[in-house]
């Protein structure tokens, strides 16, 4: 697999953005946007600003939801949901 | 179109959970799940407890991504991001 991947977190959207679109007129076959728990709402948001004020002959493709079990701070585990969007050009 | 929905807001996610459950048993066909900004990440939330916890053998279809105009609260418009969930029994 060469995937391309950008993984959210807490930097401003337009930083992912501007990832995205780098990679998609880098890469050769699909970039992959993942986030999890409260960040999967900025992937969204970050995925539709690329598609549609940057590349708007990008597609979306597969989208992926999941659970994945974190180490909470107190101790334990806790799920958190997570997405993959998959976008190309 | 017959289908079921369920809009997520800003009550506790159980209550949709339970409105899923109760969907899923009653519907016919896929019971959509939609949200937009950020209950994004509560929806996709919503449908791994009900796949993990309640309904093992449901099945999440397609996922839709996509972007809303809404009015803002000081005039003018703004785009929201909007999810819409498929899933079945």
């Amino acid at each position: 697999m060469s995937e391309n991947e950008v993984l959210v977190g807490k930097k401003p959207l337009m930083s992912y953005v501007l990832a995205v679109i780098t990679q998609l007129s880098e890469a050769k076959g699909d970039v992959v946007i993942k986030a999890r728990g409260r960040s999967i709402s900025s992937a969204v948001d970050i995925v539709q600003i690329v598609k549609n004020k940057f590349a708007k002959d990008a597609k979306i493709g597969e989208v992926k939801l999941g659970t994945q079990e974190v180490e909470a701070k107190e101790g334990g585990k806790i799920n958190v949901s997570t997405i993959e969007i998959s976008i190309r050009k």
